[in-house]
C-alpha cells in the first residue's frame, strides 16, 4: 500500500471518497480481478458501496452520505493490502444549493432528498459530452441562461444524421479499426464524464444519464452480456454518489435489436440491487405507444417494481392522465418531437407547438423534456451537441416553470373540468387550466361548490398574466380572448 | 279515381313521378293503411319503388330510371283503386350538369354515375333546413360561393346549446306540448325538405341526410321501432328519387340510449332493401376511435357489406390509412371539429387547423368535411344554422379541391414515403405530399427510379403554387422554406 486517504468531513448528500493507491504494476487487469467494496455505517445501519480502479493503480470507493453525523467505514476487498482498511468521517450540513438526490413523492411527482419540490423541465443533448473543449464550454453556458433543470445525455457516443464525428474518447480502451477491450475501461472518459456531471450540479441540473442506446457505429450497443453487467457494476461504482445522476437504462430501447426484455429486467436489478443510493431509474421507447402500448412487447412495463418513473416518448399528452393511472408513477414525457427545422418530423415542430407540449403535459400531471433541432453552418444541433440554444420556446418554458414554482408547493394533479381542457389542480385550492390551440371565446368551468376564486388569464405564447374582474365561484362563465395559447391560473380565494 | 298522371318524358338519372288522386274523404290512415308500389320495366329488368301518400288524397310513386330509352310500369297496392295502373315514360339523355348519383369507385373512392370523378368536401349544416324562408335563401346563397359539393343536414330538427328555437314544422302531425303522431306524417314538411334537397342539387351538391340524432327535445329520437321502420319506409319511398341523397343513419349513434347494434343494422337492411337506387349508405359515431375502434361496441362495424363508406368523427388523419385497408371502402371523415370560437372544443379550432385536416386527410386517401362555429350576435351558426360563412378556410378548402380537381382523373392512395409525411399517389405518375405544421428546411423524398418529375412547391395557406428549378428522380432532396403548413406536388414529366 502506497497511498490511502479519504476526507474528514463530507456534507449531507456530498461524495465522500476514499483513495486507495498499491505499489508497482499491477498482474492481470485490475478492472477485472479486482473486488472493492465499503461498508459504510452509521450507528447500527451498515450501507455497501463498490469501490472501482481508475487507472494507475488507484482504487476508490466513493459513498454519498444521507445522514448527518458520524459515519464509519470498513474495505472488503479480494486483494490483501485493499481489504479491511478502516476509517471514519463527519457528514456535515450540506450548503444552501444542495438539496440531495431527486425522489418520488407523492405517487407521481418528485422532490428532493430534502422535501424541496422539482418540477423537471428537462432538454436533450444526448452527445454534448462527446464534443470537446471549446463546445462542452458553451454548452454549459447556454444552460446557465437556461430554465432547464434536467438533461438527457448518453454515456457512448451517438452515430446518426448529423452525428458521424467521432468523440473525443471513449469508455473503453481501444479504437473503433482496432476493436475495443470491453474489459478495460478508459479512466481518462469516466473523470472526463464527471467532471461534466459536476459541472451540470453546479447548476442545478439532474443528469438523466442514458445508459445504452442504439446509434452505435462502434459496438457499443452489442457488448454481450457478460460486458454489460460488468460496465453497468463500473457505472454504478463510479458514479452512485453523484446526487444529481438518474439512471436511463435506454434511449429507444426497441430499436436495439441485440437485447431483450429479459436483459432490461436484469440491467434495471443489477443497478438496483449495487446503488447505495437508490437513484431515479427509467426506461425510454421508440414505439409509438397510441399503436402499440396496450399489447405489443415493444413497451416496457413500467409497473414493474425497478422502474422508478415512466420515461415516455410520445407526441400527444393526452394520454398521460391514462398512463399515471395505469403505473402509478411520475410520468415524463422525455421525447415530444423538438422545435426546429432538419428534414425529420420529429425535429421540425414550431416553438409554439413545443410550448404546447409542456403546458398541456403539466396541466395534465405529468413532465416535458425539450429539444430543439435547429439546421445550423457548422452542423451543431443543440438536440445531440449542445451548443447555443436558437429557439423560441425556452423562454417560453422559463415562463410555465415560473408559474409552476410560484403555485402552491403541491403538484398537479389532473382534474376532469371537460374533455377539451388540460387541467391540474390542487384540490380545490389552485388549478392550472389550458386551451392549447384551441381558441374559445368563452367557457363554463364547474368550480368547486362554495369557494370563491380569483382568475388570471395567461397568455402562455406572450407570456403575460393578466387578472379578471370580479370572483368566480361554482359553475362559471368565464370570457376569453378566442386566440389560441390561452390558459388560466385559477386561486382559492 | 279522380285523376293520374305522370311525365312522358324524363332525363337519366331525373325523377319520374306517378300522382294519384282517389276521390272523397279517406277512411282510416292511408299513410298506415294504404300500400302501394310501382313495378318499373326496362326490357326484362324490373324494380320495385314503395310509393307513398303525400296527404289530400294524393298517393305518389317515385322512381329514378338509370338506363336510357323505354320504361313501363304497373303498380300494385292493396286498395284496388290504385292497384294495377299501367303506362310508361321514356329516359332521355341527362343535361349536362347531371352525372347521376354518387357511387363508390376504385374500393375507397366515389364517382357519379357516369364516370365523373366525385371528391368530397363537405360541410355541415345539421339544421339549416328548419330556420324558415330568409335564411335558409342565405344558406344555399353562401353554398353557391362556397368550394362544398356535400352537406351533412338531419331530417329532424336539433336540439342542443344554441339550438333553442322551436323548428319550421315536423315531420309528423302533433307538438311538443300534445305529442306527435308518428302514424302521421306532415307532407308539407316534407314537400318543403324536398325543396331544399333539390335546390342543393342545382348547385351540385350532394345531401349526406341524417336519419336519427340524439340531439332532441321532441321525441324523434325515441319513436320505438315500429314508428322508426315506418319512418324509413317513407323516407325512403320520398327521397330514393332524389339523385343527390345519402343515408345517413345517424349522427352519433351512439348518444342515441334508445337504439341497439342490432336496430342499427335492421335500419341499414330496411333501406337497402327499399332504396331501388341504392344510394349511399353510412352510420357516424361520436366516441373517440383511437381509445375504442379496436374493441369496444361504441363503434359500428364498418365492414358490415350495407355499409357504403365510413363516416368517421375524428380528430386525427393518422388513422386514414389504417381504416382504408380494415374496411376497404372510402372513409370520410365527417367531422374532425369545426373552425370557430365557441366555447366547445369541437367548435374552436383554428383557420389553420381546419385546413391542415383537410389536406392531411386528402394526401393519406380520405376525405374530409368541413363546420363553422363562430359566435354570431344572433346565434346563426353555420355549423347548425347555416347562414353566412365567416371563417378562413373554406378559400383554402376550395384551392385544394381545384388541385385534386386538376389532377388525373383517378384518386389518391396513400404511399409510405415517410413516416412524417403525408402523401397520395396515383401509380408513379403524379404525387401529392402534405408536412402540415412540420416545417422541414429540406426533405428526401424516395421517388420512384426511372422516372423524372417536376416539382411545383405549395403553400397551402398563402394558395400558392411555385415550381421548383430542374427535374427530379430517385432519392431526391428538395429544398423548403421551413414553414408551416407547406406541401408538393409531383408530377411524372
Amino acid at each position: 500500500m502506497n497511498n490511502k486517504k479519504w476526507n474528514a468531513n463530507v456534507e449531507r448528500w456530498g461524495r465522500f471518497e476514499i483513495e486507495l493507491e498499491l505499489e508497482g504494476p499491477a498482474n492481470g487487469n485490475p478492472f477485472a480481478d479486482i473486488e472493492i467494496t465499503g461498508a459504510f455505517t452509521y450507528r447500527n445501519r451498515t450501507v455497501e458501496a463498490d469501490g472501482f480502479y481508475d487507472g494507475n493503480g488507484k482504487y476508490r470507493i466513493r459513498f454519498m452520505p444521507d445522514t448527518l453525523g458520524e459515519w464509519k467505514f470498513t474495505t472488503i476487498s479480494n486483494h490483501s493490502s485493499l481489504n479491511d482498511i478502516s476509517g471514519s468521517f463527519t457528514c456535515t450540513t450540506p450548503k444552501e444549493n444542495n438539496h440531495g438526490p431527486v425522489q418520488v413523492t407523492e405517487q407521481t411527482h418528485f422532490q428532493y432528498a430534502d422535501g424541496k419540490p422539482f418540477y423537471p423541465f428537462g432538454t436533450t443533448a444526448y452527445a454534448w459530452n462527446h464534443q470537446g473543449e471549446k463546445l462542452e464550454k458553451q454548452t454549459l453556458e447556454s444552460l446557465k441562461n437556461a430554465p432547464f433543470n434536467k438533461i438527457r445525455m448518453c454515456v457512448f457516443p451517438k452515430h446518426y444524421d448529423y452525428n458521424l464525428h467521432e468523440p473525443v474518447d471513449f469508455a473503453y480502451v481501444g479504437s473503433k479499426e482496432e476493436g475495443f477491450d470491453f474489459t478495460t475501461f478508459n479512466p481518462n472518459f469516466f473523470n472526463r464524464l464527471e467532471k461534466q456531471i459536476d459541472d451540470l450540479n453546479e447548476l442545478g441540473i439532474e443528469v438523466d444519464l442514458i445508459i445504452f442506446h442504439p446509434y452505435d457505429r462502434w459496438g457499443f450497443s452489442n457488448m454481450g452480456e457478460e460486458a454489460d453487467d460488468r460496465y453497468l457494476s463500473y457505472l454504478v461504482a463510479r458514479l452512485a454518489s453523484f446526487r444529481n445522476v438518474w439512471w436511463s437504462f435506454a434511449n429507444e430501447f426497441d430499436l436495439i435489436k441485440s437485447k431483450n426484455m429479459h436483459d432490461w429486467d436484469r440491467f434495471f436489478k443489477i443497478v438496483q440491487e449495487k446503488d447505495p443510493s437508490q437513484h431515479l431509474r427509467s426506461i425510454h421507447n421508440w414505439q409509438n405507444p397510441t399503436i402499440h402500448y396496450r399489447s405489443n412487447n415493444h413497451w416496457y412495463d413500467h409497473n414493474k417494481p425497478w422502474v422508478t418513473h415512466a420515461s415516455i416518448q410520445h407526441h400527444d399528452m393526452y394520454f398521460i392522465k391514462e398512463w399515471r393511472e395505469g403505473y402509478r408513477k411520475p410520468i415524463i414525457n422525455d421525447e415530444c418531437r423538438y422545435e426546429g427545422n432538419i428534414n425529420h418530423g420529429w425535429g421540425n415542430i414550431t416553438a409554439e407547438k413545443m410550448v404546447e407540449l409542456f403546458w398541456e403535459g403539466v396541466c395534465r400531471g405529468g413532465y416535458v423534456t425539450h429539444g430543439e433541432t435547429y439546421m445550423h453552418p457548422e452542423g451543431v444541433i443543440w438536440w445531440s451537441h449542445g451548443g447555443e440554444l436558437h429557439g423560441e420556446s425556452p423562454k417560453r418554458i422559463a415562463f410555465l416553470r415560473r408559474i409552476l414554482e410560484e403555485g402552491p408547493a403541491k403538484r398537479l394533479n389532473p382534474i376532469d373540468f371537460s374533455w377539451d381542457v388540460a387541467a391540474g389542480a390542487i384540490g380545490d385550492e389552485y388549478m392550472l387550466v389550458y386551451f392549447g390551440q384551441s381558441r374559445p371565446s368563452f367557457k363554463i368551468l364547474p368550480l368547486p361548490k362554495g369557494n370563491r376564486y380569483k382568475i388570471e388569464l395567461i397568455d402562455t405564447w406572450d407570456m403575460t398574466i393578466t387578472p379578471l374582474d370580479g370572483s368566480y365561484t361554482d359553475t362559471s362563465k368565464i370570457e376569453l380572448p378566442g386566440k389560441p395559447y390561452m390558459g388560466l391560473r385559477i386561486t382559492k380565494k
